[in-house]
């Protein structure tokens, strides 16, 4: 096992550890299929990572490791009962398993679990990690409505975008390492490298995301190809579409007659958006700015003074993360 | 102004410097549309009462007494998604004047805003309080979800009722009393006490709501009369009623005709209902159970060793709860 699989273990252990068979059962047994649909468990293996980065004992950041997991499971239930998400992980998701107000309870009682777990961080640390870990939580919500805003707003620009994922996916990833940065005794400039490495990480793994829904292969992503052309999410690709459209109008209207179409074939859809996207180069557009946010988090790491072995591994791990090896 | 009168002033002060100005507004415009609705801020009023009966600077439970009536507010906004309450101190309800996504994710910033609070209490008193705290705000979810559970069970007893308006209502009763008495200091066995008296006022505060509904004057009590009734709640009388009712065949089929008709004329369902109460000897039952409630909470507060003049206020307070002058 190599030391990321070894913290991916105590993870799940950790995980396992966590008692979940409260009663009434209807408010835990959503709790218990949800963490026991699996997931990369990325965000606490940041945690244990970036305490170990200052050679700390990863077992001191574990307890908020898992609160950043369970909070990251709370956002996931109730971010679906929002979008009317049928499927999560390739199983249905509690508000369809059960229905909308277990989902919404559950996702409650998540969340206070998750801040259970915070809570047992040790009180030197406490106070900081929980000033973190909240503010961090109101910019996902903040994310998250600003997602929803968009689905209705005419006009999003890329900066407004990259804006709403920062708060809705970056500051968590950011926050897990700096977190764990704080707990493995960082000074306030490395572990500020790390929130930043995070950060720009973060928006580049979305802007890969959203590559990879058009592009990706659906075997290998595990999403459906084409998902976010279906339902017109404002993504990066559409967003820069729809801007490098304002210069030929024949590529807009084609493009907003397709967005704007009551009915139509999805396969046909996905293939006519993906052609228009083709035509004006949209891709490699998105991949080099995905890119840009990549470079700049690998500077981030350049900067942190520690360990250069343990840096490089931090190093291969972002590298394979957009690869999608992970 | 009176003591409580002081107290209650440094909560909705306290409230208004709580900032609930950020972006985007969709989120934020929730969190203050509810705090602006009111409400008699008991539960903070009471940690602020427990800590200055043992002598203690009331500030000091200050941040904790504004994340409770947060927490408070948090469990009200979803609750009411649940419960598709359209009103909530006589104004719309969250998901009424904007929509259902809005009141679960302004509901979930209210309980992150509610952490916020609590992490401000001292470092001495934090994990402590922070313990009380997650346990008390999962046994709420637990409540909510039984008593959710209890819609669609058929056969539910009262001790099955007393133990679910314990964890929905009464815990957290006793837990803003418990807390505030931590805070201020007070040794275990007293705010163990406090604790006691919290739990069964709350439970003697419900029971109390129940008899209001139906045989309270609607504008003293701000509920249109006969609502538990028109909804089929399972409160104490009805339980009580179906349980005496047993004996009798006659009066169980008229209950039962009633709350399975399809369709009714409210009024008439109110007042048929009622005089089965009636007929039943429902309204004294009901009336000695919550005074036993209540006469437990008094003999816990008579064993807290403390300044009998502080002590005879909050026994003051428990009497004009149970008054509902408060």
């Amino acid at each position: 096992m190599n030391k990321l699989q070894v913290f991916q273990k105590m993870i799940d252990e950790g995980l396992k550890q966590i008692p979940l068979n409260g009663q009434p059962p209807e408010l835990y047994r959503p709790l218990q299929y949800v963490l026991g649909l699996g997931g990369k468990r990325m965000r606490p293996a940041l945690t244990l990572i970036a305490c170990d980065l200052f050679d700390a004992p990863p077992e001191d950041a574990l307890p908020a490791a898992l609160g950043i997991e369970l909070f990251h499971n709370f956002s996931l239930i109730h971010d679906d009962i929002m979008d009317k998400a049928p499927l999560r992980r390739n199983q249905p998701t509690i508000h369809e398993k059960w229905d909308g107000n277990i989902a919404i309870l559950s996702g409650d009682a998540m969340l206070i679990k998750a801040y259970q777990q915070i809570a047992e961080t040790r009180l030197e640390f406490l106070p900081v990690v929980l000033k973190i870990f909240n503010e961090t939580a109101l910019m996902v919500c903040e994310g998250q409505q600003l997602d929803m805003n968009f689905e209705k707003k005419e006009k999003v620009t890329i900066n407004d975008y990259i804006r709403m994922i920062e708060k809705k996916t970056a500051v968590l990833l950011a926050a897990s390492l700096q977190i764990g940065a704080i707990i493995g005794k960082a000074g306030a400039e490395d572990s500020g490298h790390l929130y930043e490495f995070g950060r720009n990480m973060g928006i580049a793994f979305q802007l890969q995301d959203d590559i990879l829904d058009v592009y990706g292969d659906a075997a290998q992503f595990g999403k459906r190809t084409g998902g976010d052309i279906i339902s017109n999410k404002k993504t990066f690709l559409l967003l820069k579409a729809m801007e490098l459209a304002e210069r030929m109008p024949y590529k807009k209207e084609e493009l907003l007659q397709w967005i704007h179409a009551p009915e139509f074939n999805p396969i046909e859809k996905v293939k006519a958006i993906t052609s228009i996207y083709d035509y004006l180069n949209i891709r490699p557009v998105a991949e080099e700015e995905c890119r840009q946010y990549y470079l700049k988090a690998i500077s981030e790491l350049d900067k942190i003074h520690t360990n250069s072995d343990k840096k490089s591994s931090l190093q291969a791990l972002a590298k394979s993360l957009m690869n999608r090896e992970m």
